[in-house]
């Protein structure tokens, strides 16, 4: 049983390799009477494609969206959607050298392991180019929600490699902040000593990792299935299923496991408006695994890529041990142009919960 | 659509609260054949259970298992799995007093927004006394994969508090060495440590949190499902469920964050037998969601359980600011007891996609 | 990946075997607040009891039914609900002579080709018994349905061997009249033909097959999911699983295929109180897989059970040729203990597509 | 929760409406290795494609296939496959004065109560041209189970209105005779009546029905999953989801439901080769809801197409009762061209059961 569709109702299948004929997504269970552009989606799409600044992989891909069902005068259906990209800048003769062997910590040697042969072309499906179909599903869910419940998402790079921004203000996070500069950093001064770090690592011919913080407001009370699908436990999967990431922490994560309850507890209180609320959030906005009307907030960390120019140790499939010099076009650093994804996995998720949630009724 | 189900080939149902009728689980999707005894599933629910040691709440639940279907003359059938324990020793009028209100940092106002109503005796569905049926489905899980595959599953306290459990040879763990002391931390003398620090908190009348380390070993090479059901996705959320939970990591985790890749890469080798093996571990045995054969491990942090002793503010259902203080019989720090259920999730998702990789052929 | 669930939203999976420790149920995704009682549920349970009339096996059951977990207060609490009965009058021994052999056209030959081996006693999880979920779950889901939506649910009787009764009213047709008598047959002269054929066929030691039709009246329009999970692909499926079932068929049926167009076409109309009515209904309440408004009725097929005290030429594992002759105490007819179980299934559907119908909006 | 997809393991989505961008399907869970060639699929396609013969409709639909993902170097990867055909000759402005009433019988009224609006152009996702997706994922299925289990799938007009083949031996039904003729039944003589009534039907303007008959040859004894998804329940509902299906029967079917179970049970018996087989087959090679390795064969029952040329009754959506005369280029007979999607539903269910059954050991 394979593992190409993501949620329960809202329910996405996504498709495609990097040197096939397309990557995309069809949507199922998006309810009726959303209004959509083509623009709205290649809006987002632009935030994560290749090219976009001279951090980013200097590959080209134009990435143009195109809606292929489901919408109907400017209006989603109820029907399934289509959304799709075609490959084109296709250079699989980059690859042919890396046709016989495993690059390190790539999915190389996993996918052949498991399903036999692989399709050897720019990673084929384990590339990141399959998280375009993310981005355009997420872009329909991210208008669903901001129209209908107020509900925003925001995501930044909070820390590249040991450059970390510190004391971020969730609460007065605004997205133009985010995207003033190319790292996608609200704090203008640290962003440019990430770039600034990216730059040498890029002209090392070798890549750094780095955390991205997610941020989500207006969600409702009362969203997360106990008690396996808590809101929490599927933001994780949605989060550590990208590329490259190898954490999640929600709230205080790892550092409030040094907390004591009595600190750690979110006492509640009654605002002017006579709503309850937390004086504090190291719950992070999910209780018990539902959300509590709170601002949402985690964290995730991304590995420094695994494509690198420096030449490294590997085997083949005669199973010599060689040395790798990879060339081609490849990102120094991923997390600019992962926030665009963080952002869409988490509307993803919420969208699927809130849509579980009317089933209660 | 509710999320009482985890898995998606091996799939279990969970059910109860902690002071209705039973808690325990369906498991349907289990390959017939496997020899399973009551014993065998009750010595690791007993590794859970409440009253077990002086640094583990005093409650006493008996927690005897009773197979009621799907096990014939000691072997499954291939038919669903009941596994359940009655519900003894409830004490439903220690919780009068909270039927009103609502905990800090607890579950009880969300299940309130979400559900409009709530059983507030003992948490209800949101007890802890819900991993009853993980453990006793994983039981039937580890069975299976040891005796088929060998595979191994091992847990560990690595963290109390501030009391950490540093240089662990993931290697040559062992059960034992892990069993031997109530809070099972490998590292005796840090053990002790951390007893230490667990039964000064639980003198303050308050909690702790702490990080539990989970190692799989012999995992063949090609478990996990591309894009979104990657290996350490499920992984993920399946440690994320579980009460109190805020945090997740593989191999290097956050800490890779700040390595490069010409670090971080895990180089290919050929081993004296000529299987392909990597020279360093920071993937932590799964590449591109799938797993490369190397040893798997992960790190899982536990904030400090919300229910304490010392006085707290709260609101109530009237929507006034009140003081609890609670009373009743509770962990002040619930890693030891998780230990057995991180091994059970473990063995769940390692179960599931085991059967999955089964359909490829 | 195993079969013992059903439905997407208002989801339960059975368990249990005849001669095992119990039978019974988990419902899961049932929305709370429902009021609920046990005696409800045994209501239903006792119209599909053994023994209840010298028409149906002598077996006693008693069946009593426990709610184990998800209702608090006399209501359902949105968390999973465990109904189950505990075996009893079970007389393994009287199955020790078939453990060895197939009886002709049931499970036993089967089962063993598919999970190597088999629980020979009673059929295992083969056994009819295993309805006894389907009709508690179905008995929530209908308090649910009348409650809210004034849902009705009705079956009946139409045809023993060749005894059919003819021109039944749909429109008319009343709870009182089929249940009325024995064979749950609402037109009495035909229920008394129907009994006296039972009884000479039970005398022979042999079975007898027959129809029944399922009638659900007042489902609102625009139920039902293009396009596999059609409200009609839905039933179908939900009523060929159940035993004995061979054929399915809804509104014109298999007599409609030899009608025109011009002919089976509903025409719309506009009734007294502006609302858009058909004038025929040969679509049997749905047309496109999506309820209109129209009465839904449909047809199920059921074979004579195999299970007879004839002598019959079969087959052991051995692989000789034998001759069986069933001691045991059966259903000369399964149709009048079947007419809550097409009740139960129909409700589990519409309940079902209610839910999933919420999640357009 | 939309009911777009179909099946568990090897899982189909389809997409598209007919006067969208494109219609067709992704396929999840098809494993790697299996050698398909877009010939292959457009061979299924050009047998339900319209405009085939005289007795069809007339509408040119080139129904090219495209195969976008999943397949390298000729072979299936082992990641989804992605297949579509791009609508032509559309010709919306047909349907413009339809857009403002309901077709009887038709799903313009249930699709608008569902959506609240509706693609009103040719059907829009109801239309028939959704199964093309079906045949396409149907043909990859087909390939694989003959290639690897020689299991094979056959279907055939039975009857035509009240002109009915009998007395066809499934056991020697071949696979030309029923493609030698337009009607695709493989008795001659009564295909040329069936051709004759269809030809009649359509110069009256009006529709007929008719029942296919669909067999399934050498699968092997142990596919289905008891107890909700049998494989006739899955069968049934693979059937019922086809457009303009009213029944589904299987072996005996309604008229066994006059049998006696002596006549009704299929003895076992050993054949030459030790095998166990039966002496009958009313069972139709399902007992218990698992297969026995006899011969599978079932009936569909077609109603005739709503939409005719004959004036009809029916209201708009401003609640006035019309007259209504359908202009357009409309099958008098959908039979012949459902031959294939009867096959290709009928190899979705063995393949994705076939898959299922690996779970098991």
């Amino acid at each position: 049983m394979a593992g190409n569709t993501f949620g329960q109702i809202f329910r996405i299948t996504t498709f495609g390799e990097s040197h096939g004929g397309c990557v995309g997504v069809v949507i199922d269970g998006c309810p009726p009477g959303i209004e959509i552009s083509k623009e709205e989606i290649q809006k987002e799409l632009d935030r994560r494609k290749p090219g976009q600044s001279e951090i980013t992989t200097q590959r080209k891909e134009e990435d143009e969206i195109h809606i292929l069902s489901g919408v109907f005068e400017g209006k989603t259906t109820g029907t399934p959607i289509l959304l799709l990209a075609y490959n084109k800048d296709a250079r699989p003769q980059d690859y042919e050298e890396l046709k016989n062997l495993y690059r390190p910590s790539h999915a190389d040697y996993t996918y052949e392991q498991k399903y036999s042969f692989r399709d050897w072309r720019g990673s084929g499906r384990a590339s990141a180019r399959e998280t375009l179909g993310r981005v355009a599903a997420g872009a329909v869910a991210k208008k669903y929600l901001k129209t209908k419940h107020n509900i925003e998402f925001l995501a930044f790079v909070q820390a590249v490699g040991n450059i970390k921004a510190e004391n971020i203000d969730l609460n007065n996070l605004k997205s133009e902040d985010i995207e003033s500069n190319i790292v996608r950093c609200p704090d203008q001064q640290t962003a440019l000593k990430m770039i600034k770090l990216i730059e040498k690592i890029r002209d090392e011919g070798d890549s750094i990792g780095g955390i991205i913080t997610g941020v989500i407001k207006n969600v409702p009370a009362g969203l997360g299935e106990p008690v396996f699908d808590k809101l929490h436990a599927d933001l994780a999967k949605a989060m550590v299923s990208i590329p490259a990431v190898k954490g999640f922490e929600i709230g205080s994560g790892f550092s409030g496991t040094m907390m004591k309850g009595s600190e750690h507890n979110d006492p509640f209180t009654i605002d002017n408006s006579g709503k309850v609320k937390t004086l504090s959030n190291y719950s992070g906005g999910i209780q018990g695994g539902i959300s509590n009307g709170e601002t949402i907030y985690f964290r995730v960390a991304f590995k420094p890529v695994s494509t690198i120019r420096k030449p490294q140790q590997t085997v083949n499939r005669q199973k010599q041990i060689v040395t790798l010099k990879a060339a081609g076009r490849h990102d120094p650093c991923v997390l600019p142009r992962a926030v665009p994804i963080v952002e869409a996995m988490s509307a993803l998720v919420i969208m699927d919960h809130l849509l579980r949630q009317k089933t209660l009724s």
